[in-house]
């Protein structure tokens, strides 16, 4: 990683890949979890891409090509919808998955592993889902807590960066520090607040920015899934400001994606090299 | 059209025909998107109706004929709920078409065009959808945006005339003005905010509550589409007074969907004879 | 029932009982319907509980035994979804049902009565749902209005009663005042809003709540029910100071389910044994 990757110039490259969203309105078919739809298509609207929920394995091989990025998210994986991830993930490049909750079955690992073979961009979860995905193996009971992660992103980082290495693929690890790894350069992002863990498929949410980002900046996907994950945190952090509670703070959260200038994000994103 | 449908006629029966949804509260059935479901049910609540998101194939002879309207939406379609849709459209009339996406693939543009055999009382979609489904097929990728337009209302007139000439349903064409045409009369609804695109599902929310102002006026399907657009508009015009951007917007649209008194509808519905 | 089970007792057991699910943060799986997802999942969130919104049958065996407790919601019905709710009501202990609509075809019913076999610690309906589900029978049209009931609630307390004798389950039916009964006392729980109705999936969103709840009270499911109810009506008493119509409700109904404290739940909840 270069010298010149100040704060600052974070904080410019983070303002720069916003604004190539909300200038160029990238298409952005997301194969998402159902409980996940809403937010996940107005955090795309509100910054800036066009989002496109369409999940039929028929309609792939018109639709998907056409797109600018395509985002998977295993959150209520099914037997039915597991050939159209297949198909999309095959179909445009590039593509990010979202791991969520990797470990709740054999049958929902094997299918993570099948898609990571398919060489995703950037792949997104908690450290839970990240040590699982390493790891191959499926939760023990004593800790596994569903959607939720009952891990620090820091106990994820070795198994990010292993996981880097054997995909190929930027891992993001998402806690109270993201941390970003391409295997050997790891970027940590620290903007957000606790209460956005309480906002349901808020990771789904970030996961789908990421993918908007990485399409309009295909050539650098370390740097847009740290640009993605700050500026999301960095809406939280605004939309606290207002918020009495998790519903409310998810709509400041949307809102403040629409409305971030750019001396808000070029004084407020911390992103930092970490190694 | 009557001379005397002057922009205080509109209001009035703009007024009237909210004020029946909320009397009769119309069972609505939708099979709609999966994204658009929450917002869906939550404007038809909000205006007076009772929404029901049944979709399986098996339920529909009980339960469809005792409906008041039935709403289609192919936004996230598939395989197993396009026999759903035709039953559910065969069941109950009058019944409202919303081909989003038409132009997504040619798996959806046929289920449109057999949906469309089926005499729908109102097709709405933007211009880009209404364009496809006129010209039967499926956009070029030069300009397509998924569920977004990449047209102005005003571009598919003759395409919404010559569709309700050869369908007998009406057309309804959203934009900046929303065109409203039975393949003769051409009506123009001209509330709303720019904004309103930039939270998902709006095009869906408005195609419902198209369905529930057509449940109370069966005789005149022109008229209710017309004054479900503009209140629908309304809503969203009221609502920006108080919104900070699209996630507060949506709530107060639905909220004021709600609260919209006389006073406001009769003042404020901008409906206009367009030929 | 004991003597000493004053409004004081109830406004303690309702505090002790939220805040166990505060501590415990229980994993609750919900095989809910499609429109409910995403205010049932921020709701057990906001309560302090773990949701997971997972519904493939090939997951079951591995995922639902390491849960706390499991919710099934009928109310987007479908064939290929209700294999998954038998055997997920079947993996896991304690578990309730939300007959949701029950009267809407004879395959739905058929449905919520097989899974009644399956001995749910509770079942939580509005007034139609549990007559029907009680004399077996789908609603005749006159009445028939959806998800939304036709009837109080006190109309169905003799229903509920036979109910519970005849399941071995805890009936909650939800009104103006919520009854809840094992067939023998009988508990009115009275907080809550009439404007609680214009918003979609309040009623799953209290059934998700119960099994919330149960998850950390299994031995009376009586108790754990009537004080879920009363929170979530608590909740939206006074979500509605700050509310100006449906759409705010919710969100500060949900921002009020992150935020009670001791002296608003002992001092405001409202329930009483009834016989």
């Amino acid at each position: 990683m270069d010298e010149e990757r100040t704060a600052e110039w974070w904080g410019r490259r983070a303002w720069a890949l916003l604004s190539a969203v909300r200038a160029r309105a990238p298409l952005v078919q997301c194969i998402t979890n159902l409980v996940s739809m809403d937010i996940v298509a107005n955090a795309l609207l509100a910054a800036g891409a066009s989002p496109a929920m369409i999940h039929c394995l028929r309609e792939i091989p018109d639709f998907t090509p056409r797109c600018d990025a395509v985002c998977v998210n295993v959150g209520t994986l099914s037997e039915d919808w597991l050939p159209s991830m297949h198909a999309a993930a095959s179909a445009c490049r590039p593509w990010v998955l979202d791991p969520a909750a990797a470990a709740a079955s054999e049958f929902r690992m094997e299918a993570c592993l099948s898609l990571l073979a398919l060489r995703p961009a950037v792949v997104r979860g908690n450290a839970s889902e990240i040590l699982a995905l390493a790891s191959r193996s499926i939760a023990s009971s004593s800790t596994f807590k569903g959607a939720d992660s009952s891990h620090d992103s820091g106990d994820a980082l070795e198994a990010a960066k292993s996981l880097a290495q054997s995909t190929g693929a930027v891992i993001a690890v998402s806690g109270a520090v993201d941390y970003i790894t391409d295997g050997k350069q790891v970027v940590g992002a620290s903007n957000g607040v606790a209460m956005m863990q309480k906002i349901t498929a808020t990771g789904c949410a970030v996961t789908a920015l990421i993918t908007a980002f990485v399409a309009v900046e295909p050539s650098d996907a370390l740097v847009a899934a740290a640009c993605a994950l700050a500026i999301f945190g960095l809406a939280g952090e605004v939309g606290m400001e207002s918020a009495k509670g998790p519903a409310s703070l998810r709509m400041h959260l949307v809102d403040t994606l629409y409305c971030l200038d750019e001396q808000t994000v070029t004084s407020r994103v911390k992103i930092t090299l970490q190694s």
